[in-house]
């Protein structure tokens, strides 16, 4: 057992592999800031832990009581709650069972006791989290009566043992322990451990909008040109597979065809205030012009006749990115990287877990790190230039937290995606449960309403040539035939957008911290209140920040909406009053709505919409202080696109309420704010 | 490289495993009827398949040719052709995608050039069907246009490459290579190596009618009464879980309070002409008389709080076999074998597979394994008293054929429900696409018309208390409201199972055939016409015995049947006429029709229907000769009941209808059946 910074431990059991996330993703653990944290110590001893091989893989059996509560193992979005559930931890996109096959299935987990667990492997492990009782174990020298049916009762109750852990293929693991005063302290050192939060340019909380795949260059921008008429919000446009001559598997090549002129494109785009991202995925075509180069860094299976390349390798990195390079000079924003999450439920959409690739990593464990190390492949260039980059991409796992890269998903089930923004925070991730084909008016605002409320707002309309909120029904929107009251339509949608613009002050802020502090600035109920039982199963509430709580109607459901609040007083957003914490409420929510919940004696720092985050442009704040006469609140205060806070550290600044109502900043707010009249809205109880 | 029978081969790759079901279950090859067949040589030899390590598990790379169509696999609901796709083959109830998972995944897959192959594997194997292609491989050599997508278009396509199989934990593994003259041969012969085809007795061809849970003993015979009453065909009468003192897991103890007196209900059930089966599963209860007694032949993990007993141990299936005794004894007919399936859908239904058993498997083997070592542990007792068993069971693997047990499922897409009537058929496995609930009218029959055809006619109604044909709604048949017009249903319901009972003679020949020469009884099209590439995907149509051809209408998808009819010439049953095969036809079917076709020449043994099959009782036949003047069919003439036929042989005996219209028929034929006029359907083209 080692102790490596501030309440994290590590321990080794047996022989651990030599491609595992740690080894291989090195990540730039922020010590400075872990150890000016408290210490705390392991909840329990290693010697605690039984370890043993079976043939093809090695088992950990870890403590874990009957009291624990357990939470984590990457983006689930089946369920959310792991108490007593088996978990195999498989990449594989478009999870259709709740069985651990996940887009980001991370080998760590939290308990409500206050730690953290990191398995550190890439194989496809098993987690049986407290369901698996042993003979012979503590809970058997228990007794029988935890799980079974009584006498003439036929349902089945959950078992009870400890976290079983099934490694296949090792013979040994790294595990490392998290402590900390409650969950959310433990996830919060897990990602300072990663290397900190992701930070995103201020732009990339903006809108994405992705377009029709059969666009040509001419619609594009005929289409953005329809975007700014219609006053909506948008900082990212971004392309599907057309833009290249040949993309199952991919070329990188512009199809000059449908676009003659790629740096008019982005030029074009931009003077509109766009930022371009272009959707790929990393197989390469035999005619694209790397191929020749890539093949020896590559694995020793193909998919779709594209050869896979080895992101370990270095000339593999270099190869990929130099086909890349002349977009991005020429003011590329970012990339969607698809189709990296081994899916195999619509057919060999990836390589074969045998395969063999020259860096020494089998299949499996490319499938568990081919999402991220994709990821770091596409974000070198734009650290190499001093651009922030924020993009989109199918698969993660342990250690993601610092990636510029938010999630995505082909599945579609709303309940399922608004889930996914919740179980996505225990593991240092980011998801965005993206608005695509709608069946009515209320799925489209619905789903608006909910997306806004994650790290990435994106309208992914790649099969309808027209905006959405013109005609949301695909047929009608290829013919043309816009909806009769489309206007409020667009209103409507605007208006959700916009207050998504309006919190990008806030948001950025809730960012900083998680890039400093490692704590994720969008999460479930139970990491701030994880001694409140009311809100152990509440996976469809989310801080937002530290200050908004905001509770998505999820898109089915009808429009009556039961949402908790903890303990506290809210001020309820909507409807302009004030309510007790540590009580349900019912409310009903119209279509264009999402119930929003502000701490008393917070100080929010509204801005004023725009349709895009110019590049040093300034934002105009509104702040608002509810229920108090005094309040602060923090504010990122960088150049927002570059990495210079890399070598100067991240600059925060205060605003300040004090009790006369004056205002007062900090010197740096100015560098992005500027601050109009506070607003108090009293709480008179 | 091994022949070991007239067309069979065995080869073997490195050190195979100690546990696989050819090791473990040692199959009663039928070395004499297979030596009866032709020879036939290899497809390919040794020295073409290629056999690797990698670390955790091995690679078997077997040749197939871009021309070959793939079928079989084991029970697959969610997909018929097996072309391109990637199988990982896992006991896993309630699949939930198309990726492998299944009741009975069976490692055995086969080819329309006309053999197959057994992989003696016990691990969750994983078959890429052709979908990956290697590089340096054959394929790859042919150049890159076998997939990817052309400019412009998206659409992925099919790759193309080898039968690779990677086997986990294992150092090697012996195959089995069945030759044939088609696939049918090749799957018979591998059915004849697993033991020859299951032979129910006759009665199993009855209808099976599952119980409310909830009944007690008096329950249930006013509800066999009213299945009387209702001149309703029914042989078996089948309990659930209410019947033991604790079911999840059991004691096998009778509940007194709700069954006071079982001997007395095998009796009066016996009686009415209904034969007693009990559900159960294997997970023995802490409270079970056995308990102790089984402890140290079990496995070192729990399921809900009950013991794993190991079958492979003469002790623990003496011990679980003792405590049935009596019930067998005062005349059960068999079993219905729960929860042998592994599920983890819904939460840990099933031991880990790093449990340890004292045979020496572990728990992946042990979950490919249990469902037939619990099926040979529930036979030996019936074996051993000289009466034949039918029963269910929700798992098999390899070698299954000749268990009497019918697979059985809690899925219950119809569609996927009729797939597995074709898919199993490829693995010598026998699924019943059981009837439940059902919200309609239509439902109900459809189903009934479906499950009329599979080797066991099933009713579950566990959920209801009186029979669906007075009410199908749950609510309201538990309030007693029964249909305004329940007697034409229970009229309707009544015509689909007598159809079934008219059946018998013939469906019990197709079983002896099963039994003698290991052809499925009820079978897809594709393996009586493998060269016509019309039925290469129609997993909805079924040849029953040699011939009969029926088209079952799939709930869901209206009253309009597209169906194809093979070369030769078809009568059609409902309509009364002849159609030329070699065509697609469209018909309107009414929701208690199921459109049947007899083929040209067939003399097909119709029995008047029973309400039951008795001991020894006389079946009387009044066969039709279809479109010929002259004809013969085949019926087993054995007692129906006992396992004589094991030394005496099977008893096949002959009517033959001669060109002036005589009849005569083997003297064996009067030991079942009576025959009286034969009818002639003429064919006028």
């Amino acid at each position: 057992m080692k102790k490596i910074a501030s309440g994290i431990y590590k321990m080794t059991f047996g022989t651990p592999e030599a491609i595992t996330p740690v080894s291989v993703l090195q990540p730039g653990t922020r010590f400075e800031a872990i150890n000016a944290l408290k210490d705390h110590p392991l909840p329990f001893l290693q010697g605690d832990i039984g370890f043993g091989p079976r043939k093809g893989s090695v088992l950990l059996d870890i403590p874990l009581e009957p009291n624990e509560e357990v939470y984590g193992l990457g983006l689930q979005l089946k369920s959310f709650r792991q108490s007593g559930s088996k978990k195999k931890l498989r990449t594989n996109s478009d999870p259709a069972a709740d069985l651990g096959d996940s887009h980001a299935p991370v080998p760590f987990y939290v308990s409500t006791a206050g730690y953290g667990v990191l398995i550190d492997t890439a194989r496809y492990a098993t987690f049986f989290c407290g369901g698996c009782k042993r003979v012979g174990s503590r809970q058997d020298e228990e007794g029988f009566k935890s799980a079974g049916t009584e006498r003439g009762h036929w349902e089945v109750k959950k078992g009870s043992g400890n976290m079983l852990v099934d490694i296949p293929a090792a013979e040994g693991v790294d595990i490392y322990i998290f402590c900390g005063d409650d969950m959310k302290d433990a996830v919060s050192r897990y990602n300072l451990f990663s290397g900190g939060g992701a930070l995103p340019p201020m732009w990339g909380l903006g809108v994405l909008y992705r377009a029709d795949w059969h666009a040509n260059q001419e619609d594009v921008l005929k289409l953005a040109r329809q975007i700014r008429e219609d006053d909506m919000p948008c900082d990212i446009f971004g392309l599907e597979p057309g833009w290249q001559t040949n993309a199952y598997s991919c070329t990188y090549v512009w199809d000059k065809c449908r676009f003659p002129d790629e740096r008019a494109l982005i030029r074009d785009l931009n003077e509109m205030g766009f930022r371009l991202n272009l959707w790929e995925h990393a197989y390469v075509h035999p005619e694209s012009p790397i191929h020749n180069e890539l093949k020896p860094y590559s694995g020793d299976s193909y998919v779709w006749d594209g050869l896979v390349p080895d992101f370990t390798q270095p000339q593999a990195r270099e190869a990929f990115v130099g086909i890349h390079q002349s977009t991005i000079d020429a003011g590329l924003s970012g990339f969607k990287l698809d189709e990296c999450d081994n899916g195999d439920y619509i057919g060999n959409w990836g390589f074969p877990d045998f395969a063999r690739f020259p860096g020494g990593a089998d299949g499996e464990q490319m499938h568990s790190l081919m999402g991220q190390l994709y990821q770091q492949t596409m974000l070198d260039p734009f650290v190499a230039a001093n651009r922030r980059t924020y993009g989109q991409v199918r698969a993660s796992h342990a250690l993601a937290a610092p990636y510029p890269y938010v999630l995505y998903s082909d599945l579609y089930e709303h309940k399922d995606f608004v889930r996914g923004m919740a179980t996505a925070a225990f593991s240092g991730l980011l998801w965005s449960p993206e608005v695509r084909q709608t069946a009515t008016r209320e799925e489209l605002l619905r789903r608006i309403g909910a997306v806004i409320f994650s790290p990435l707002a994106v309208l992914n309309c790649y099969m309808i040539p027209s905006p959405p909120w013109k005609q949301y029904d695909h047929d009608k929107n290829h013919a043309g035939e816009w909806l009769e009251d489309w206007p409020q339509l667009t209103e409507q949608c605007r208006q959700l957008l916009q207050l998504r613009m309006r919190l990008i002050p806030y948001l950025y802020a809730a960012f900083g911290k998680y890039k400093v502090q490692g704590v994720p600035p969008i999460r479930p109920l139970v990491l701030d209140y994880p001694h409140d039982r009311e809100v152990f199963d509440c996976f469809d509430q989310f801080m937002v920040g530290d200050d908004l709580l905001v509770a998505p109607v999820v898109y089915g459901s009808g429009d009556i909406r039961n949402l908790y609040l903890p303990e506290g007083r809210w001020y309820e957003w909507s409807a302009g009053q004030w309510i007790d914490g540590g009580q349900w409420i019912t409310r009903q929510v119209p279509v264009d709505q999402v119930p929003m919940f502000i701490r008393k004696g917070a100080l929010i720092p509204w801005a004023a919409p725009v349709s895009n985050v110019e590049d040093g442009g300034m934002l105009e704040l509104h702040p608002v202080l509810y229920g108090a006469d005094e309040g602060s609140c923090s504010l990122l205060c960088d150049d927002s696109t570059s990495y210079a806070y890399q070598s100067e550290g991240l600059t925060f600044g205060t605003i300040n309420v004090s009790g006369d109502r004056t205002v007062s900043a900090d010197a740096v707010i100015s560098r992005r704010y500027t601050i109009g009249d506070v607003t108090f809205v009293k709480d008179e109880a």
